[in-house]
């Protein structure tokens, strides 16, 4: 798609480093890591978002996020990873082109995961109908 | 999978309110949100994690992760979402039983993405073609 960054250094408009690559899925080092070895795996067709990507593209996709992974693991002697997909700008979503981060983990790298909160009473049985009523 | 937590809850050993259910498939609360209404979900079969599990499960697992965060955007007026899994100990992976975090997001919620850093100078070739030789 005109005017996507993926879409640019997918066609190597913009040249990039490939990591990897097949005829539907293509991974690069995240530029920014959050860790050293940060990988962004996308499909080449151009998908907004999550949302917005094709159920059946997911197998692929996740399959090189596995690949991408295991080499991670033994070239960075990574202790584990985190995969993440973030969905509209207020989640973390920059760039509108379906990307998979994989990012590799080690003890003590200081990456802060979400913080786990609680319910107050009664109030996750409320959570749970109001989602149930759109799950309908 | 005996000893699963996971699986008793699938099993319905151990009460639970089940968000969603098909033949493969199951999605429920976290007890322990990073915000109201994050939700596991998860496949029936017993995979220990991410890299556990058959490419072929994906596109069942994350076309219901799709409709959660659908329900989960119009039932709490959510901005967007962040779709996480955990791979070992250190990424916060606690229940070996493969679970995809849905967590909806919403302005100004607080909740912190992993912090971007940068690569020294030569750096990031030194990791690229570290990461490409396990490629191969």
């Amino acid at each position: 798609m005109k005017d996507c960054l993926f879409c640019k250094i997918i066609e190597k408009e913009i040249p990039t480093e490939i990591l990897y690559e097949d005829k539907d899925v293509v991974a690069f080092l995240d530029i920014k890591p959050a860790n050293k070895g940060h990988v962004l795996v996308l499909p080449k067709k151009h998908y907004k978002n999550f949302l917005e990507t094709p159920k059946q593209e997911f197998n692929k996709i996740f399959e090189v996020c596995q690949k991408i992974a295991k080499a991670q693991m033994k070239a960075l002697n990574a202790h584990g990873f985190n995969i993440m997909i973030n969905n509209s700008r207020v989640a973390g979503h920059l760039i509108d082109h379906l990307h998979v981060h994989v990012i590799p983990r080690f003890e003590n790298d200081g990456l802060k995961h979400f913080v786990q909160s609680e319910y107050n009473k009664g109030e996750q049985k409320k959570v749970f109908d109001r989602i149930k009523s759109f799950l309908k």
